[in-house]
């Protein structure tokens, strides 16, 4: 129970002693902005807290949380050409004391999963993918020379042996990402993140469907990856990565961010999707704990 | 690319090989729903696919996931009786060969984070709460018995000192969880949920401002999380755990669900908030590593 003049004491006390200054974050100050700037935070340190901070109990010292996912904003580039989101203001804060707002968005938007029913009729819906699908070791596939010299360039069964004969045989319950160097366009260069091309037709890279059916035959994948806007290359017409993953319930990732700061592999990926009810997919965080 | 002809002979394969019945979970079987269903999975485990299975590499074998996130369906209930979400076709099965919803909702519905943001003039925004403040040890401090007795029961400093009698001082950036019992209202006793009065004043328990300002002045803590509507108790009028809390820059937690489930200390929280520009809250997925 708060008394009478308790908020003016204890507004009081804040201003005197201090106490937003302290701990993790700034409220409003410039550190705030420029640390969310950087994908890499190093776990167990605070920003202007004591050691030995968040993540340290789970993660150990000198282990890290990587953010993968882009920023949302309602001009991020679509598939379809929608706007990403748009805001109404529900409460502000100098008419109400507290600022509010309300979404629209199309569920596949920004950083966004694909649950199985996005590219099925009856298939598991965004509620029903197992809680521990969404905490699973990361395997980041480097195709970015091969995307380089060609836009249309689709992660093939040979990207894949080479990720195995470097790094081992992809681990149990997986994600296996695609690193095309196309996530850093995404807000950078829209242009060629979505590589139009004379007739409107996309070009970015994307996942061979039968590098995605090797996957779902010999290897245990929870998950597919990519930096681009689709699990299929921008040029595609039928979406056969699509067709072929989703309804055999996996799910799917796109607009990955900073995957050239994530290893190849050791790494923990933790999907954080929202629990819409037969929701078709979500925008997500995605943290990648290495 | 795929040449003409390599959908049906890859949808072929599917088919004949049964691809679509191993690995994680099924796309339609009822064996997903009844998996989901459960909040805590086991780490390792995969439905019906081989062992070690995801997390395992991260978590290590015995260790789990358990899910603190509520489904966010419609009728959710929410603060100001507003629906939860709304949805509109985008694209559908039938007519468009995949499925594709629009939301529309309140940014502070279902499990959702409050930025520093939501009762502040200029405070962060969600995009700007540092990554590794979003990966951080769990305190859940039971406060059932005195809920129980008194829905309008506010987590005191007595609550805090008898948990750190039990288990230890408060670990650095740690989320300081209410489990008032009331996670299991939500959905089951929405009545009792709000706890309306004759007057329409709702009654459900809170923190208290005294204990939200100790934590803040003495603890380092990165969140508070409540299994209720709101920091405050519901009874509240001025809101002051919210006014004392968010503009110190520090993050609030509601709607938070099955926290009987999780240990009073010893896991790790993983707050999956979407990274939406400028919102001042946003359902999230919560997962207990433990």
């Amino acid at each position: 129970m708060c008394v009478a003049g308790c908020m003016d004491a204890v507004r009081a006390a804040v201003r005197r002693e201090g106490v937003s200054r302290r701990g993790f974050f700034r409220g409003t100050g410039a550190g705030t902005v420029a640390f969310a700037a950087t994908a890499v935070a190093p776990a167990g340190r605070a920003l202007a807290g004591p050691a030995p901070g968040p993540a340290a109990a789970m993660l150990g010292e000198g282990r890290r949380v990587i953010d993968l996912t882009h920023t949302l904003t309602a001009d991020f580039p679509t598939f379809l050409g929608d706007p990403a989101i748009t805001f109404e203001d529900r409460a502000v804060f100098d008419k109400d004391g507290y600022n509010m707002k309300t979404w629209t968005l199309v569920e596949h938007t920004g950083t966004h999963l694909d649950a199985p029913v996005h590219f099925s009729e009856n298939a598991a819906a965004v509620e029903a993918i197992p809680v521990e699908t969404l905490v699973v070791p990361l395997a980041v596939i480097d195709v970015t020379a091969a995307a380089d010299a060609d836009p249309d360039h689709l992660l093939s069964r040979a990207d894949l042996d080479a990720f195995e004969a470097a790094h081992g045989k992809l681990p149990a319950g997986c994600c296996v990402a695609m690193h095309s160097g196309w996530g850093k366009l995404a807000t950078s260069d829209t242009g060629r993140f979505l590589g139009r091309d004379i007739d409107g037709t996309m070009h970015f890279p994307g996942i061979a469907p039968e590098a995605a059916l090797w996957l779902l035959k010999e290897r245990d994948v929870a998950g597919l990856a990519v930096d681009t806007l689709s699990l299929d290359k921008g040029a595609s017409q039928d979406f056969p990565t699509h067709k072929i993953w989703l309804p055999a319930g996996r799910w799917g990732l796109e607009n990955v961010a900073n995957l050239d700061q994530a290893p190849a592999s050791g790494a923990t990926l933790v999907v954080g999707l929202p629990k819409v009810k037969d929701a078709t997919g979500a925008p997500v965080r995605l943290l990648a704990l290495a």
